[in-house]
């Protein structure tokens, strides 16, 4: 069994390769909560809901985020009405996001609502959020602490972070059969997903770090960072505005003695050496499907030698 | 200055007959908050939204409710999730009901969220609900004491109804002018909508109802029902339910000392003899826009006679 730890679109598309060549019921997928936020009255979970469509096939192509077939006349005419447009909500996305509201009041969990979509949209990997409890992203900048979305979505990254906090991770325990399935997986991957924004909001939960110290699973991490670029969003920016180079190499230190394997492109080869676990090099680009359950394997590969 | 007292549909059609007619700002139209209610963690306000999208000439002439050019993505979506589908939202609807709750949980009062979004759609008419407070029609049925909407949209209002409450009443307080226009204004119209479930939620706010008792207005109640028939909705078969004949005369009666002057229609000519008010006779069906103007004309008639 699998465990991956995965952020949005990048982790997505491995927990996908991964879900396509695991037998049923061998993957759990632990979304990153950090994101979450409320907005217009709904509980929004952008991570789960971009796992949540990729394993489904919803998933939007031409957006890249997003629900597949999506309309917008609520985001047209709450425009109209002078409400808040920053965020984008497509018509059929929005109801995803009631139906999570409307459970989380009636005092349901995450984790529970979480996985009845799954399994109503017919997803046979498990997706898990990292925890029940609040855990929000907050990133001090030139204008102070930021929320995470407000600087994500609402001003494109670009205010340059200095430092980050996870708010309410202090407090937070792992979702059900979170650190269970971390101590009896066969292998951990931490997916190419943003270490910051991602990754560490879920090693945040103390549960969840100390399960990964302690299980005798394989830890593999897979580069976020191609050849001193992030495929997609702030990774390479962030590294730079926090004081480390934006390599492949600096995310390996980064998740430090973590992990056991860091898989890098194959473009960086012979610019991880030094490192104190075992680097492997693989494309991981992930354009095609192909290409996802190609990582996935080399993925698994490492999970098995050891 | 003319204060209209009114529910959703039937109410909404007079408030825009005397909308028509008024010089801007001569109309204050005081909306019922007993059939509010939390759904998909939006917080709902049908009455407001029908005499909103009615005054803004956005109302669904097909549907009879709801915004016109309306698209059903949302609830298409929501109901292949496995989600509550028994209160039809329509895309466009969403918008505003997004915008609403994402203000009530900023703190803003109804009341002003309210006349900003009548304001942004170009309407001269304000539109004021009856309270800022919590304020929830329950009905009495042999199952029980029922919600407004499971009751009314849930169960297409089949429950016998035994009794009414309005929970929250006793300690709600008029909107912010309310009370104050009632004093100063140069009639009060009770719009035909039901008594129960749309003009007392209303009269159950203790200043709204000592205001209609203290105004040297006239109070002007237009019937909601013609010929022992209600043009829309249950108000027949309530009265029948409680006690009453279904007929214009003991609408009149249930108003009691409150109206100076019932409106009947010309079809129950004669049928409403020994009243202690006044009687007026006219056409009340208003299926045109005309006929809604005529109408509207034929209350303000009545409020310049005494």
């Amino acid at each position: 069994m699998i465990v991956a730890l995965s952020g949005g679109i990048g982790g997505a598309k491995l927990a996908l390769g991964l879900s396509r060549i695991l037998p049923p019921g061998e993957l759990i997928v632990v979304a990153n909560v950090g994101d979450d936020f409320e907005h217009l009255g709904l509980a929004i979970s952008p991570d789960i809901d971009t796992l949540t469509y990729t394993l489904a096939g919803l998933d939007n192509p031409e957006l890249g985020w997003g629900r597949r077939d999506e309309s917008w006349a609520f985001m047209e005419t709450l425009a109209a009405l002078g409400g808040a447009s920053w965020f984008r909500l497509g018509d059929r996305d929005l109801a995803l996001h009631a139906l999570r509201t409307e459970r989380l009041r009636a005092g349901e969990k995450l984790s529970a609502i979480t996985a009845d979509i799954a399994a109503r949209l017919g997803i046979v990997a498990q997706i898990v959020p990292a925890t029940d409890d609040t855990l929000r992203t907050q990133l001090l900048t030139g204008e102070g602490w930021m929320d995470f979305q407000p600087w994500f979505v609402g001003r494109r990254a670009a205010p340059a972070v200095r430092a980050l906090r996870y708010v309410g991770a202090e407090s937070a325990v792992p979702a059900p059969g979170v650190a269970e399935a971390i101590a009896r997986a066969d292998a951990v991957v931490i997916c190419p997903s943003n270490p910051f924004i991602s990754i560490e909001p879920i090693l945040a939960v103390a549960g969840i770090r100390r399960a990964l110290e302690l299980t005798r699973a394989r830890v593999i991490a897979v580069t976020p960072i191609i050849a001193g670029r992030a495929v997609k969003g702030p990774t390479a920016k962030m590294m730079e505005e926090l004081g480390m180079p934006p390599t492949a190499s600096a995310v390996a230190q980064r998740y430090g003695t973590l992990i056991d394997v860091f898989i890098a492109d194959a473009a960086d080869a012979g610019t991880l050496d030094g490192l104190a676990c075992e680097v492997r090099f693989a494309p991981t680009l992930m354009t095609t499907l192909a290409e996802k359950e190609a990582l996935a394997r080399c993925v698994l590969r490492a999970a098995e030698q050891r």
